[in-house]
């Protein structure tokens, strides 16, 4: 016997049968409702891209270890996208001039990562991307950015309480680094990561972590008062830092606050974020359930990315929000509907080829009429094409009769109730829209 | 100075800008409305699969030449998928025994092929599936196959004479080899694929080919009488063939012909189609422009590719349709609207702080409403901002100044006709709903 071949799906990666398919599908369109009544416009690229445009800021991880890399056959060294944002500066690049601002794009881009497979970590994803580039006003544009960011979970119906939106600013982190602990430049990236591991080792590694980086006790104290005492720290020592950094925060907070915000947002000196393109404002949306604190997604601006592409320049500020993490958040909090097949009506028919032929002629009149119409294809007996409705949770259920036909009646039944009617043929229209509307 | 990155997409892909994504978002739409409308639900999988699916019965052009395939990280064999058939029977044999049946799925996905690029052909491209498994009645499965395949086309609004759908059954084919041209078995592969050729080459060639193929002279004629006569040439054989095959053949004609698509379907012997695992009705449809003239889509029976998988088997019919193709009949028989961008307000604002906060609150009230709103990011002047509203079309303008707000009046603008009203803010729902519906 010739062996069969395996059915699963590709290691980390999913299939997506219908009853998936139509929560993925409600999940995006709740995703694009919400950013498009932002104003945002949808885009889309290949999945493959040269492997050139990750090399510049994407972290080391990603490319060295985690991408999905090959060479073509014309010998191109290229990749299956790790992320969307290289990408979308490449597109906004390459029609830098002819664009009218302030760009307002999304994109919802499936991507690739090699990882070992695990709650809410998969080899496949997909990727909400929202990006604003060349605002006349940098301030109000991270406002709308960070509004939109939380608006996507209160267009979920999530409650205040379920999330928080945990706020910094790169610079102010500089800021702290320099005028207040004395550190050299050059030790900044190191200590910067450290930080954004706090919340995921102990304090004795963490403490060990700085020690090793070259801080001494008197340094690592001081970064604990700010971790620990974040926004108060900062208006304790706002004399020591540039005002600039320590308005521009404290602006931010109160301006979202006002717009009603002020239950989501938090100061938290510890969101860093992984990348190295960050320029300013960062954010994380954080997960406030008990068993599931954690990172669901997370942005800021990253206004030097497009001069790798181009010479001239763009401010942008954006975020990236994940399919399963989102699917697991909106699972904890029991967020997520039950789903029905979309298909309303089952045309059923007799065993005669004339029933077989009619049942097709009144599914294309219903279709006409935009009903989502599924015909039986006969050959089984009325009750298996009555249970096969109801398997599909299909609510309507047609048959014609060639006795009824002659007479000009029809047989419709509610598959709710139960209840089954012969009506006039011409009355079928009546009676669905009364039914679907 | 640093080398800039190239910003074009990968060779033979494309980026999608707004104004592209609006096009093929209508065109999906159509699409997916038109095969809902059939019951079809939709699946998808990872666009990632172990190379194995393909080597059975895909193509072996494509297997050794055009497909992408790499070994990952983990030394498996993979590919980019190039076409989604194999994926489909994969899914459907992991589920073979829970599945109710009929199976009605359809997909978009995008599929990869290292083509060069050209008319009509690129690297990565969508494609439209569908796809029945199951059917009690194959008859009646084929035929509701045929009626969405140019259903879709119909739905487009392409009239008739613009495309014909040209019909063929494997099985006759066959059948006319073994007993009209009594060819060994053999040869009857490499005597279809001359015959699939047959349009695109010179009557020369093709005669050479089969010469070459090992046919007589007499041979060749009947095969050239039955390829010029189509249904004329089988009702004249009918008692040298099985009446099963011709039957067949003319009972679906005829039931097509009956349900009101007379106009388009036509016998076309020389419809063979490339892949190997079609096992009996096969179709084309062509575009009928003169300049323009060649297959569009088509697809046919496969009753044999769950075996690949599972030890129970399954009937299958479907068709897959490449949204370049398609694209290119739509743009020819210019049935292709305008599409405008979405956004329906423009939320202008004043240069003071107030009023570009006022500007944040009066444009969530409206997305509360239901509205898609763009608000302007404050920082340039009057003018400016009316002429950002108006290169995106956006039709309706609304802005507040202090004075205004403190009388609780409102300016709205139509952008279409020009005209600009102060009214009062609580009215401005009722204006909206006025214009918008």
């Amino acid at each position: 016997m010739v062996e069969k071949l395996p059915t699963q799906p590709y290691k980390g990666s999913r299939d997506f049968y219908p009853p998936e398919m139509r929560e993925r599908g409600w999940m995006f369109s709740v995703l694009e409702k919400t950013v498009e009544s932002f104003g945002y416009e949808k885009i889309d690229a290949p999945v493959i891209e040269p492997i050139d445009i990750y090399l510049a800021k994407t972290s080391e991880e990603i490319v060295s270890r985690q991408i999905y890399s090959f060479e073509d056959r014309g010998g191109r060294k290229v990749c299956i996208r790790p992320e969307m944002t290289p990408t979308v500066s490449r597109m906004v690049s390459a029609k830098i001039r002819e664009l009218p601002r302030p760009i307002r794009w999304y994109s919802l881009p499936n991507l690739w990562r090699y990882e070992k497979p695990g709650k809410g970590r998969l080899r496949e994803h997909w990727q909400l991307n929202a990006d604003l580039f060349g605002a006349s006003d940098e301030f109000m544009a991270d406002v709308e950015i960070l509004q939109l960011a939380m608006d996507i979970l209160i267009a979920f119906k999530a409650d205040p309480g379920t999330f928080n939106l945990f706020l910094n600013h790169r610079n102010l982190l500089n800021d702290v680094f320099e005028k207040l602990l004395k550190i050299p430049r050059e030790k900044w990236p190191s200590a910067a990561r450290i930080l954004d591991k706090k919340e995921k080792i102990s304090k004795d590694e963490y403490e060990k972590m700085l020690n090793e980086a070259g801080l001494t006790n008197d340094q690592t104290k001081i970064i604990n008062e700010y971790i620990d005492n974040g926004l108060n720290f900062l208006k304790e020592n706002k004399s020591k830092l540039s005002s600039e950094y320590t308005e521009y925060l404290f602006k931010l907070i109160s301006f979202l606050t006002d717009l009603g915000y002020g239950d989501y947002v938090r100061y938290n000196p510890s969101v860093i974020r992984g990348f190295d393109y960050y320029t300013g404002m960062v954010f994380e949306i954080f997960d406030e359930h008990p068993e599931n604190r954690r990172s669901l997604y997370g942005g800021g601006r990253y206004d030097n990315l497009i001069s790798a592409f181009s010479k001239e320049s763009l401010n942008a500020v954006g975020f990236g929000m994940g399919d399963v993490t989102l699917y697991e958040f909106l699972s904890t909090h029991k967020l997520i509907p039950g789903i029905l097949p979309k298909t309303q009506i089952y045309v059923a028919s007799f065993l005669e080829e004339e029933c077989k032929k009619e049942a097709f002629v009144i599914s294309a009149k219903l279709r006409k009429e935009g009903y989502l119409v599924e015909t039986s294809l006969g050959q089984t007996k009325l009750g298996k094409q009555f249970q096969e409705a109801d398997t599909k949770k299909i609510p309507i259920v047609i048959i014609q009769g060639l006795e009824e036909k002659k007479e000009n009646k029809i047989t419709v039944k509610d598959m709710k109730s139960g209840e089954q009617n012969i009506i006039d043929e011409k009355e079928i229209l009546n009676y669905l829209e009364k039914y679907f509307n």
